[in-house]
């Protein structure tokens, strides 16, 4: 089984790293479209969007593929925070997000491919995200460390941010960009056993 | 006000970095013995124990410091882990911890050395860490990582361990040994602008 990552994200090639995948990269961002409104779905439906983008382009592989496609978004108070157009966009979701909760949800896409079969498994994760106040001043300076632009929300759990995560409720790399503890699971269940631990 | 941090853990180290701080490190290790059995003054009274000892070998410098001393355990069922002597211990701590929800504790102390004055600011958080189950196969190739033997608890929620983690609640840095984000809001508090923001 060869594992393909549909990501140009290097916060997800960095967690499979972490959990000690052997991977190749395949970036694909789907279509960017969906029918969907609700958060959990929106990222479901866009994860398979990007899992299957991924397979189409390697469809002369002759081995055993598992696609793993995942889409990030922020959800507060109705409104989908995805990443931020400019530098005011940040501000107002940064203001937005400023000293109380919201929710993180990255969907995943598990594309098993065989010869001439494409089974997909999709889930979600969903994680409770509290921030500290940040004044104006800290907001401007988070601004300016650039972090904002290229992830949902206009923040990183894993960057400079930190300092304004006040907890937690959830999987925190579900947060950075993908559940990598529910991939394993997943695979798992579906008899994919990554570490070749046999009897596990 | 230049920053120390009073440990040789490389975790403790990427936290302080990743939240941008400028330190220079001296290790202490503390007396390792305190008269404390609740998890959080034992934790709070181990980083005290550390910060002190590493101003001790520092009392030539003549500009302000703010020295950073910390101390993490694993608590369940009233039973305090600390770091697994073998790998004995280290199985016989991730199967208490299999499957189920435990708590992790640091405790933080930040020593302010001015001119012939100490003033020690010590707190602690709690985050609740809550694993999925891990069979006999899950635990051996773990400890076969090798990763267990320096961290509290017998595992690393920022490596191979990650695969093992349902959610958390509270601070994930908390978990990996140093809250950054309760260090930036509680030296903000003591009027100590690590960024240089000025007005912040």
């Amino acid at each position: 089984m060869k594992f393909i990552l549909a990501s140009a994200s290097p916060r997800r090639k960095e967690l499979l790293e972490q959990i000690g995948l052997e991977f190749e990269i395949v970036p694909a961002c789907g279509r960017e479209e969906t029918a969907f409104t609700k958060p959990e779905e929106i990222v479901t439906d866009l994860s398979r969007q990007k899992a299957e983008e991924a397979a189409q382009k390697i469809t002369d592989r002759k081995e055993p593929l598992a696609v793993i496609g995942a889409d990030t978004v922020v959800a507060l108070d109705g409104e989908i925070l995805g990443k931020p157009k400019d530098e005011a966009d940040a501000y107002r979701m940064l203001s937005m997000l400023n000293g109380r909760s919201h929710k993180v949800y990255t969907g995943v896409t598990l594309l098993l491919c065989g010869q001439g079969t494409k089974q997909p498994h999709s889930f979600y994760e969903e994680t409770e995200v509290v921030m500290y106040p940040m004044s104006e001043a800290e907001r401007q300076w988070y601004i300016a460390t650039k972090e904002p632009f290229d992830k949902a929300g206009g923040y990183g759990i894993q960057g400079r941010c930190a300092v304004f995560i006040k907890e937690i409720h959830g999987d925190y790399n579900n947060v950075v960009g993908l559940p990598a503890a529910r991939v394993y699971q997943e695979l798992k269940r579906l008899g994919i056993d990554i570490y070749r631990m046999g009897g596990a």
